[in-house]
């Protein structure tokens, strides 16, 4: 019984340690090396092989080594294969960590104050208490509920939008397509963690631009795909929007000509959001690793109808 | 019996009518339509007037419309006349954000990839775990305490120095000269916001930052007169330090030529971390006023031989 590692060989040395240290029982195999294909049980991967029910025979999960599974097509997989998302304790926190410094930035200013510093200009601007700043966030599932507990402590006035109704104690949520116009409305700050599917991409448009208050400004910790690019440009040039913090792009790496590189009104960082660490997400893989072994259902396992 | 008031004439508005509505008992008198000077009891004000006891003889109380007050000259105010510091919470909320805002930032490589959107590279660096992220605090008075709570649910490892002994829970404390260094050695992201007295000035120095780990981050929010700023270029080119956030200059406006400006390694922020809001201060100030006038001991008054 084995379980195939196919992603970055780096981390999977660190991987590969704790295997031998805390489930010796798990034999580890890395790909290509991947022996007699049909010892693999398990397969922990970025990507999945092409033809993963010819190739690995005797699978009996695929672990997705990331929060999303955008990255993966579904439809070419075998529908009985199960699916499971990484619900890792470290991206948690990296994704609480860039949501609080992006929001804290945008609420104060700092995408003008790093203009001014470039061009040597010392002002200050009126300073909005944080009660009267109101925070949206794109999305209700573990991440965008991590993020609103640690905006909660700063005093903004917190909101949610889902497909489905949710409560969370101090924050106003909003469900379902008929709700999404009043939920933009009253957003200064619209942060997005929504997973990447065919009914999410492309939702930060001109429309939905459109319907946020005048400056308001937006945060994009999805999937590059969830931003139509222009639009954005569009939002900014014509006030409607008045900064933007991107952690994803629809084509990563960004091409060195791109637009985004050197607007003043948005701050770009390369998808560092958050990232899998092996230290905290092992025990998140191992546990449900354990689960399947007992039989009983794993943590993050994919709704392949819903797609995450 | 009246207040006189000796500030920005713009937020001295909004004071005006808090006090109208709130304290209409108490005669609001704006600098330097001062009316009869013997009626004036208490001076709200960012400077004194030269010569304090003979322009208003009867004065009672001098209340700084700051949290610190070394822009007073204290040894040319009469002794035996309170001043009181401005506790606005307000300011803390201002403090704690703008401190979140830079540990973060520090914390997450954010002026590396500042640098690198203007270079248009697309490079993502290793996270380090916030509990292996060591960040310590100068001084341990309210915003400070109010920082580290901030802090707190980021999972930093935290600890503060004061002068005197402090019990903060979750915060290693140091205490007084024999300690600090002991507290440098282990700040990985180092914050400063004691007050400026003659103790303290030039006290984020050359030896100072040798004693910190070496490529540690450096937060100034105090005043610009505790930093060395020639040092801090020392210690950015050696390496000895990678970053430093600074919301306060030895002379602001910052000069043109200043070598802050268009350093990489340095953001720099107009003195915007805080502002004393009419809106969240006038509660505590009228608070004073009412505990004056009952005889009892006012929030914030200032100990003239400890000058904070």
């Amino acid at each position: 019984m084995a379980l195939l590692y196919k992603a970055d060989p780096v981390r999977g040395e660190q991987w590969k340690r704790l295997f031998a240290e805390h489930a010796p029982d798990i034999e580890w195999r890395a790909w290509p090396d991947i022996g007699d294909p049909r010892d693999i049980r398990y397969l922990a991967a970025w990507q999945a092989p092409d033809e993963i029910e010819t190739v690995l025979p005797n699978l009996e999960v695929l672990f997705a080594l990331s929060a999303g599974v955008d990255q993966l097509d579904l439809e070419r997989l075998p529908t009985t294969l199960p699916v499971v998302r990484l619900l890792d304790p470290g991206i948690s926190q990296g994704m609480c960590e860039y949501a609080t410094f992006a929001v804290l930035g945008l609420h104060r200013d700092m995408l003008r104050y790093r203009q001014q510093q470039a061009e040597r200009c010392w002002q200050a601007h009126r300073l909005v208490p944080a009660g009267q700043r109101r925070v949206g966030v794109l999305g209700l599932g573990l991440q965008a509920r991590n993020i609103l507990a640690a905006l909660q402590p700063f005093g903004f006035a917190l909101s949610g939008w889902a497909r489905s109704e949710h409560q969370i104690a101090g924050v106003a949520c909003f469900a379902g397509a008929e709700q999404l116009p009043a939920f933009l409305g009253q957003c200064d700050i619209l942060l997005c963690v929504l997973p990447l599917t065919d009914q999410t991409r492309g939702i930060l448009n001109r429309d939905v631009f459109r319907q946020l208050p005048k400056g308001a400004a937006l945060v994009n910790m999805g999937r590059g795909g969830h931003l139509v690019e222009a639009d954005l440009l569009e939002a900014l040039a014509d006030g409607q929007l008045s900064a933007a913090v991107l952690d994803v792009m629809e084509q990563e790496p960004a091409v060195p000509e791109h637009p985004f590189w050197h607007h003043p009104q948005i701050l770009l960082t390369p998808h560092i959001a958050a990232m899998t660490q092996p230290e905290s997400a092992f025990g998140v893989l191992l546990e449900n690793i354990r689960r399947h072994q007992r039989g009983e259902s794993m943590l993050g396992q994919v709704d392949r109808e819903r797609a995450y």
